[in-house]
């Protein structure tokens, strides 16, 4: 064996964002580079005490990187736990075996246990790049997932993760299979079972390809980004909160695959199924509803689509210790006026404070839903829950709870107004045929949604109502005057968001 | 609308080589990222003058970048033909909307001509980044395309770059399935074929998942970055070439598929079966034959499996005017004792020259070759080929003209020798049972080959051979320290590459 001194270099912070991908920039004349063989794209293994992180290579020439030192990305410097002065310890990292498992699947051999929990650990152990976990998302997506493998992604994102336990034998849940824009009923059904003293302690997502999510809006009423701690502290208080899952480190393997999941712009059933179910098992949930709204242009778009996603979630649960129960509910139209973070945060407030202007599709379905676990709790006989939480929401107990969620959380807070806002208005008279939530979702977010907050849709129209030449259909709300110009280059391509009819439907 | 002056920024050269990912910088604070609402990720869309580039957009603290600027990596500043003080606009780019093919197959859709067409003009575009590639070439991976789909890729391919024409009825070319290190007959079968006044205008790859590609071989002995028109010197001249396929611009969609697969490790058959055929099309092949090595540990492992992709490649072939040969060949063990570029070279130089030593394997295969291109082509009669090929190489007719070859394409030149060679031992007498063609590629792979080109392995003990304890099985040649110590970090964790049994197979 030949032996060789560690190569070293001093660390040096770019201060550049790349987002979870790992970049090193070292100098093409390196005497490591040189030494050791590596080129731009070559994955570099980097040591600092502990703490090892594999990056993606950049070679620079030219003065951008001082001699006798090496750049870094800041995703890599966090992982690094590095301070100024530093010295890394530079090698080749090991090479990725689990990869086989990958190209595996790809020519049509089922994942083993083994085979996804050694994925899962390198992709939670960042040794994956985006080209790789492309790949692996990719493999899993479409129907290419058995009911073992699905098992055995969930499991094995679950223990890549922390675990809740909680001192109370049944824990509810919620949880919403996205695909319509606006559909923010958690923080209503929260806060309506909470209030009958039952337990339930919701970790959301932010978006992957929608306008929002759930933890985007309720950041816009409380804070979401609580450790694992004080979100105990909080649903021992309440019985419930509403949190951000990737702050407490639930299920982290979903949170890197959510990001490239993004750039693909797809979710697929084996990880969804996955991604919905290893949050909930860590989360420490004993019984969870599914709400899967189906339609047309909705994330489901069949009743039997539906079903059949519905029997795997209640199969995969069944294995793996966790009760589901699936809701199909209509997923014709968009939920609520505001599509986007901020806007369909005050859909929420005037839902909760009874406002006769209050989206009435919003609180049909939360009350749906809500009825339906506080059944499930028992804390309502079968067939009575809907009853129950409506007086739950009319008497103002919902608000009452809700707001002391959001006290226990950090504090209640009014959300943002975007400072560009732009009407879109009917071009000819008609009755709204259809709406298509796809071209709308897009909409809100080349406006902005969800990374500039105030940013999305505001609608003014529903299906069914008749409006007349001029009339507004939507609000664009931008917060600067790039996006909305962008939004609106793409509505000019695609005008038909509103489909107009001379005939009733 | 909205109307709004484009944005401007002054471009600066970071000489950042981040391989063809077109990558630019912004600083956090610049009014170009606030006023569009870029993040970390975002894809922008460079333009100048007639050039447009889609970059992934890195966002930079600090005084990295200056006020006013946009830092760019080397393939961007190449991309739009960039020179000091050029400014550039920048702007959200158009939605990448042949995505949604790639989405669509993922869910089961079958891919149509015109999607085809349009996802690999994007990829030529350069609106893929790596996550979407992978995406692309997974979906496409292992026997998930059909007749009909592969034969559209592979058009689209084609048209999708150059397209030679030659002023001859019969084009002849050739072709080897990877899979079998150190298997370079291409220069002894192109230089046997064109001394008997055919055309063989051979255009080959660089390694994808090899430690070495025909190319990288070749370039050992004489330039291969020929542009079109020296190569359609070079074949007037003398009847063939051997260059690469890249510098000639013949199905750049591939170029741009390989890194990504490299990255990935998969060759996938649908892929494979357009990347050979589109570039023989758009070299002006109108005969090729296709090398099929069968193995265990080849890329084709069964003799079914080898005849499937011999059917998919003539049944391509046929829909698109293309005649093909699949010709199967014994995979079991490595070609040659050589596995690397120079190491390659240097066996077919022993083979050019009747030398005593040279590997009889590589020179047998190629005889094969050679003699069934010499039937196709008319030059011999049907079953005499072999003879004559023998003939041609034993009387050095195809040395001379492979020397002329080499001449022509910029001359003959000398293969370099590594600093850093390591013996790998037998540990117990016995007979070479099996070489693990894989574990062997690796080794070839981690100590350089082929970006070290003198790097690789030289194979001192054969199939079926008897050794003794401490006899050589094989020297690891590695051109730094560090790339010969990871070589072998790695044999010492698989060290069974070489099979050996007291019994005789």
């Amino acid at each position: 064996m030949v032996n060789h001194e560690p190569n070293r270099l001093r660390l040096v912070r770019l201060e550049i964002d790349s987002h979870h991908q790992a970049i090193a920039f070292m100098r093409r004349d390196c005497h490591v580079c040189r030494s050791e063989g590596f080129n731009a794209m070559s994955r570099v293994e980097l040591t600092l005490g502990a703490h090892k992180v594999v990056a993606t290579l950049d070679v620079v020439g030219g003065d951008l990187i001082a001699p006798g030192t090496i750049g870094v990305s800041e995703s890599t410097w966090k992982l690094l736990r590095a301070k100024e002065g530093d010295e890394v310890v530079i090698a080749h990292p090991a090479p990725l075996e689990s990869l086989a498992h990958v190209r595996a699947k790809i020519y049509g051999h089922a994942f083993s246990r083994d085979a996804l929990h050694r994925v899962v650990d390198d992709i939670v152990g960042g040794s994956y790049n985006d080209a790789q976990l492309a790949a692996f998302i990719t493999v899993c997506a479409g129907a290419n997932m058995n009911l073992d493998e699905t098992t055995y992604l969930t499991e094995a994102m679950v223990s890549a993760g922390e675990q809740l336990h909680w001192g109370h034998a049944q824990i509810l849940d919620k949880h919403c299979v996205g695909g319509l824009p606006g559909n923010r009923t958690t923080p209503l059904v929260v806060a309506i079972v909470a209030a009958h003293g039952l337990y339930i302690p919701k970790t959301s997502s932010r978006a992957i390809t929608s306008p929002a999510g759930t933890a985007d809006t309720m950041e816009m009423l409380a804070p979401v980004d609580l450790d694992m701690l004080s979100m105990q502290r909080v649903v021992e208080r309440e019985g419930g909160c509403i949190v951000w899952g990737g702050s407490v480190n639930l299920s982290p393997a979903d949170d890197v695959m959510i990001r490239v999941e993004r750039v693909l712009d797809i979710d697929s059933e084996g990880q969804l199924v996955a991604s919905v179910l290893s949050k909930k098992i860590a989360a420490g949930a004993s019984h969870v509803l599914i709400d899967i709204p189906v339609g047309p242009t909705a994330k489901v778009r069949s009743k039997a689509a539906a079903e059949v996603l519905g029997e795997l979630l209640v199969a995969v649960g069944k294995r793996l210790g966790l009760v589901v129960r699936p809701h199909l509910s209509d997923g014709i139209g968009p939920v609520g006026a505001g599509i986007g973070p901020a806007l369909e945060a005050w859909d929420l407030l005037a839902v909760f404070q009874n406002e006769h202007t209050a989206p009435q599709d919003l609180r049909e379905r939360s009350l749906d839903l809500a009825g339906h676990l506080l059944e499930i709790g028992g804390a309502a006989a079968i067939g009575k829950g809907r009853i129950l939480a409506e007086e739950t929401l009319k008497s103002g107990a919902a608000w009452r709870k809700f707001q002391a969620i959001c006290q226990a959380q950090g504090g209640l807070r009014e959300p943002p107004t975007a400072q560009h806002q732009h009407p879109v208005v009917a071009l000819r008279d008609g009755y709204v045929k259809a709406i298509d939530n796809r071209v709308l979702a897009r909409l809100a977010k080349l406006a902005g949604a969800p990374a500039s907050p105030s940013a999305g849709i505001y609608l003014q129209a529903r299906i069914g109502q008749w409006v007349h030449r001029g009339d507004p259909l939507f609000t664009l709300h931008a917060e600067t005057a790039g996006e909305l110009a962008y939004a609106l280059d793409y509505h000019a391509g695609h005008p038909d968001v509103f489909l107009l009819s001379e005939e009733m439907l």
